[in-house]
């Protein structure tokens, strides 16, 4: 053992990778710069005179915290190991039931089990749609209210979830809590750093964001963000003293883990993504337009139709293929056969084994490539005897 | 506002960094060659089956972790968001009274306040040595039965402090907490990665490392590694189950976020360094060897003097410094006058502003870069008419 080095070669390597989890978080030219200058360690904290490297000016962190604030629309913001830390923190500052849509990432559901909350979901409108309507938040709320006497200490909603990419009506969620005097939690893990996003203007009261998942940076960093009313709540700070030393750290920021620990790459590669990341969100629509024609291109494939809200409002999507898990039935390769079929046309991303759907993401690929991939799977399609109409 | 680009220019570049977080991350060169091929976002999970990157089989995540324990001397490891969250997963499985050394870092008595846990510090013998005795866990284990009623749940103890780079006898307080039944949590953050570190042999039941301080890996990544015993307990996986739609996720482990969130760079250039990382460890003894020896050096310097354990044992050291305090009073720079004609000299790292204590680390600095730093100082201190000894 330990004797035969380890391969640590990318799989998607050179390849389109059309993941869901994967086209955001590509990092921009200006990110990939600072890999080499910033890559050891803790490197933010050469000059730390604070004791919190949020409070820095050298590299100037205080400055991006701010400025990040301002482009989510919200007052206060902190950098987390990752949106689901991020919704660790934000939910640190309620106890009892949480509301969420029943579209909401698994670590949304892990972050109310490790605060203790207990979860009550809203239902989605099922197949083939999913849709979250923003109504069903007030019957749950009062579901709640019923069978526990209190409404629910706080609401999240998944702004666009990951299973089909459905859009949420945040406003009109954001409107709803408002009326119950309930705090919104809006994850934007898929939105903000690829389209706008804000809190002002939506009316929510946190913004947890996923720098690696869709504002170009190295993994782990989540981003924060609220209002000045909840700040103190969920950035409490330290209340131990040692009582021998009597050591107090009055300044460290408890569900942060003291000083969050994303302070070399993840936050750096955010900052330098940063300014590219404020141009490229005014570019969601031909982004959405580029996914439109990519549905038209793939139901054109016998067999094939999109899952989620049509038309997309949104570049991750979903779709039900019985007619490639037919194919994959008799394949020698069963399953896999479809993803052998793209990788040899280069591209990648589409989960291994699985063809009953098809879930990918075609943020940020050029035209030509969103029509080679749409290429490959028709190709693949006729391949194995399918009708694809022109 | 948002207009002018920020400065993303590493402030200790090109220049020896003391800094004693920075010494045990710097980068190896392996570890610097797959950051442009792994720094997109989730990297990692480009092919996850298994909903769980510590289980995948490419990249290696899981024979990987098997011979991380096997490193560490211990059965089960995990990474996590840094040492703090591995010291936050680490406590999650107990309730009551901790109890801690009074070296250790802030970030333990934030684990701590996280999960509730209320913390008793075991003294240490105070200036200059500020020592740990192991014998101390004894007493302090009577006084939380006398005060409480019962025996402290769990006990941590920090292997090399972060303020005097003290090392303590970890095998001594292992035993007595064995004897006491009391489980005992190690922080090697600023020593296994380093130095040999052996669970087994020490007979702790945690081993909490640090990639980033200590292993040559980006930030953040830590590892929690434990026995057989205590994994299904702090791994705890999650028991919620979503009341409209009944999903669960009973893979998921709770304190770790669900999957952990270092599956990018993190985890990638940890791998990569760790071959190199199991040879260095090896040659500990020359790094201590280099410590002593500028120690010597420092305290020619009149009114120098080393503060904790002599001779040292680690690479992190704290010399009181009050001649360069005085100076530092006439100085129009004042205290930032030692940062300086330190900078000045190609030395980094040294607190800013700081004059009547200098903390360094002279891990893995060559001699010839020892001697520089120590030269530097003798340098600056006779530009100011100390008295130096030949």
């Amino acid at each position: 053992m330990l004797s035969k080095p380890m391969e640590l070669l990318r799989p998607s390597k050179g390849m389109i990778n059309v993941h869901p989890i994967q086209r955001g978080g590509i990092l921009t030219e200006e990110a990939r710069k600072v890999l080499l200058e910033w890559g050891d360690g803790y490197s933010m904290c050469d000059i730390c005179l604070e004791g919190r490297v949020d409070l820095l000016d050298k590299p100037p962190v205080k400055r991006f915290k701010e400025e990040v604030a301002e482009f989510l629309g919200m007052d206060e913001v902190r950098f987390t190991a990752g949106a689901r830390h991020a919704k660790f923190v934000a939910m640190s500052g309620f106890k009892g039931a949480l509301v969420v849509d029943s579209l909401a990432h698994y670590t949304t559901y892990i972050a109310a089990e490790l605060n203790g909350l207990r979860v009550y979901e809203v239902p989605n409108t099922g197949y083939p749609e999913f849709r979250i309507e923003a109504e069903s938040y007030t019957d749950v709320f009062e579901k709640v209210k019923e069978e526990t006497g209190d409404y629910p200490a706080v609401a999240l909603l998944t702004h666009a979830d990951y299973k089909y990419g459905n859009l949420a009506d945040a406003k009109k969620v954001a409107e709803i809590c408002r009326d119950y005097g309930i705090p919104l939690i809006l994850n934007t893990a898929y939105t903000s750093g690829i389209m706008e996003v804000s809190g002002r203007e939506t009316g929510c009261d946190f913004i947890v964001a996923s720098g690696h998942k869709s504002w170009a940076a190295t993994a782990p960093i989540g981003i924060l963000a609220t209002t000045f009313e909840f700040a103190e709540r969920v950035f409490r700070v330290s209340e131990v003293r040692g009582n021998w030393s009597g050591r107090a750290f009055t300044k460290k920021e408890v569900a942060l883990f003291g000083c969050s620990p994303v302070y070399g790459l993840p936050l750096v590669t955010l900052m330098a993504s940063f300014p590219v990341v404020k141009e490229r969100v005014k570019r969601w629509k031909e982004e959405v337009e580029k996914a439109r024609w990519f549905v038209e291109e793939m139901e054109k494939i016998e067999g094939v139709m999109l899952l989620g809200e049509r038309p997309k409002n949104h570049t991750l999507m979903n779709f039900e293929t019985p007619s490639f898990n037919l194919i994959a039935k008799k394949h020698r390769r069963k399953g896999y056969f479809l993803y052998h079929e793209l990788k040899e046309r280069g591209i990648f991303g589409v989960q291994p084994g699985m063809t009953r759907n098809v879930k990918l993401n075609v943020y940020g690929l050029s035209w030509e490539e969103v029509e080679r991939v749409a290429e490959a799977f028709k190709e693949i399609a006729e391949k194995y005897g399918l009708e694809v109409e022109d």
